[in-house]
């Protein structure tokens, strides 16, 4: 029998518009990692965040004209979310910080077994920069991920910088680094594992 | 001869748009510290960034309707910059992020000697929250200030958080605690002190 | 039928050897920590790793008197690894970094399957101190265990830190507060489900 | 008439013992610092900390054998402190963390103007790496300086590190990369400036 389909959303963290018409190297490599998870059964879109209105708060819904409400739907619709965000200044970028401040609401949120909303869902990153940063801000996105209650397999992470105060963006290699496109299958094979796992048997959470 | 006067800008990174009529526990410890400062003839005003329309980007204008140039006028004008901030999930809040994110083209403004626009200013910080995280939100936005240019003195930080899991807002506190109060009046004679001395004798740079 | 027994290894990252007969506040959080996974028959030890010898390096083997290979093989014997640490200016402990400098050696002893040898291990964090720091030292530590192979499950996390410039240690608490209690609870009951998941149905790396 | 020589020290902090013969890239990079800083009249030495018996604890003197009482003394008998750590898993080796845990005990030592024995004193870092962590590793050691009372100057940080992934030590690069010497003679300025004028003028504190 093969495994169920599994659903999942990248959320693209850049600061540049869609309207700009500038490639974001984040979106590339969230195109990666989708198609590698494709291979895993596991489908869905990404989701260019700075082009919503995502409103300042720590509510899950901020009153008119937020798109949080509709956005947090579809997170909680997937079995994996893949984070994705550029590096400024060595940490996250504020459209990433952003999207977990909102998530803050689920510990208001609990079931009667003490589970957020986010339990029995997967998560991962991806990070870009010209250079320096990816340890960190995945350190930041895999706290903020476990603390609003999604599970992190290991590896489950794909960045790529250049060399100290490098220039040189993602988007404009040449070629994939043979090193990253190994990252991107392990980090597909390790989410698509666990998102299985916990579909099939959830958290219970406290009795 | 009476020291120059110096000129500060302190500004808020709360969530919370003035025009809710919550009160900022962000602000109220700004508030503080800038009557500290004024005892040593620094003077200037709190900004609530969140309700200014500050867009995303890294460059000095994002264009049509971007906030971003006057207050980074403002900033420029002062001698002195105060970054308050709430601490959500234990990190700076997205709004502190984005101004700093919009700091980052300081770094394509060098002048000859290879400063910064913001080289000669002393920086200083500011975090409250309910629990846990002000060490780490102080770390993210001191390597930010001196990334960008600024100077700063030692203890030019106050702050405040609970108990573990606490949910008790510095603003319902009854009084200022007494070691808090002792740490808001340090920061004020750090960042005097160390103000005074660029403002005499600028960074060089290289020559 | 009754599930498998997990094994459980606890390292007590305090900088306060045993022989100072002084009590350590992460033992006393540790203890707590054991005592609910044993509730889903998950045991073992806990381990003060200030009182080996764990020499400085990278490798999986640092020559004579060097106590990690044997703790390295405790590790590898267990399903659950649980790192308790104190907070000192608000980062984790000396004695915690260097556990994961010597699991640096993982990355370069994975299998065929590019596995490295905790994968298919579950991670948990223990933080206490006497004020502020707890988040971040979860996301140094969990960014060190799901680089080196852990998985870790959602709130895999127990802390406790007093009010900011606190001097009270958690050992003299006279009562465990309430919501820490809960976390350790929610902590095992997470941790013990995933790595039963694991233990039955390991990650299968890159085929 | 010339401005007053200065003194400073060096911590190299990396994992590696004199006595392996191996070259440590932290003193590659420490060694130009300390070259560029010559030119300012601020001289010193570079100490391998971790050939040192720097004890585990929180006081300033933990005991027979303990080598911290010896090297605090030569840290504050300078007005300069550069310290130099390797990257391991993104983050500052074991050898940094133990030198700041010992200068924990500064705020224990505080004079009548609630200034700790390091006030006064410029602080600056040094990181080298194959790949990834240099920002993060600075936050890390610039929030340690100024909790414990050093004042840091803008762009007080040399670093290199390698494209992600990358496995070339800095001590083996043909030629040192123009940026990476740039910013070592812009540390060298700021850092001698700053010194002096500290020297000048010490912080009063309060009074």
């Amino acid at each position: 029998m093969a495994p169920a389909p599994l659903k999942l959303i990248a959320l693209n963290c850049t600061l540049k518009s869609k309207r700009s018409n500038e490639q974001s190297s984040t979106d590339v490599l969230l195109g990666q990692i989708v198609e590698e998870l494709g291979k895993y059964d596991c489908n869905g879109e990404i989701i260019r965040v700075v082009d919503l209105n995502i409103k300042p708060g720590v509510t899950s819904d901020e009153g008119e004209g937020d798109d949080w409400p509709a956005l947090r739907k579809r997170i909680l619709d997937a079995d994996v979310l893949v984070v994705g965000t550029p590096i400024w200044l060595g940490q996250p970028s504020s459209v990433a910080k952003r999207i977990f401040e909102r998530m803050d609401a689920f510990f208001s949120e609990k079931d009667d077994q003490q589970r957020t909303p986010a339990f029995g869902r997967t998560g991962a990153v991806a990070v870009v920069g010209n250079e320096d940063g990816a340890h960190h801000v995945s350190a930041e996105l895999f706290q903020c991920l476990l603390d609003v209650g999604f599970a992190i397999p290991p590896h489950a992470l794909t960045y790529w910088v250049g060399e100290a105060l490098g220039e040189t963006d993602y988007k404009d290699l040449m070629r994939t680094p043979k090193p990253v496109a190994q990252m991107t299958q392990m980090l597909a094979a390790n989410v698509a594992h666990m998102a299985r796992l916990l579909k099939r048997d959830p958290f219970p959470g406290l009795q």
